[in-house]
């Protein structure tokens, strides 16, 4: 994701336990929580790309807007996932 | 939370090392992160539910809104809270 | 930031792996996810605290809403953070 320019930065929070509902039951597994910066134009296709590599029929997919941030970090963010790099 | 259809995935960061002021001193505790998904509607009732089981006298609930997510993983987290589930 | 209440709270999530861009390379670093509970009337002050002591040229810091949470943890808050408390 990094690599592609679909994200900035990804974070790994891991292992983390997880509990939900699937297929009726309910599961428990361990899994990887990745915090990826991005710009929302950029979303559809790191979610796209996510889902060519996750394991799971419906993996979290999920973002949340920064409500504020340091003007450096956030132009930080847009500069380094710009489409103009090398596509 | 999970069980009682509150939450359709409960994500357990832990232990986390938390530090904050409470009764007028700075506190140090080990702390379990717990990153619930549910819809807004369910969250009175799953705030309700982790004041009763918390320990603490004031627990942190708060929730952040999904500004965008993929369409089958926002549905499976209606689905699996829909309160039809046997209530 | 706790101390001179900037936050009302810090919760450290580490180690975490980061991933990410920086002078054109691809870096790999071990990182503290540090996630401070404060209001907005605070995050600039908060921004510029971290500033001076994180070690990094373009630090993350960033703010996420809070959509929702009990009436008596947002109270706290904004009590614990609040300026009035010897400036």
């Amino acid at each position: 994701m990094v690599e592609e320019r679909l994200a900035a930065a990804a974070q790994v929070v891991a292992p983390i336990e997880s509990v939900y509902w699937w297929a009726g039951e309910i599961q428990c597994s361990d899994e990887w929580l990745v915090l990826m910066k991005t710009t929302l134009g950029r979303f559809e296709r790191l979610a796209r790309r996510v889902r060519e590599l996750h394991s799971y029929e419906v993996p979290q997919i999920v973002a949340v807007a920064l409500t504020v941030g340091t003007a450096d970090y956030l132009e930080w963010i847009r500069r380094e996932t710009s489409p103009d790099f090398g596509e």
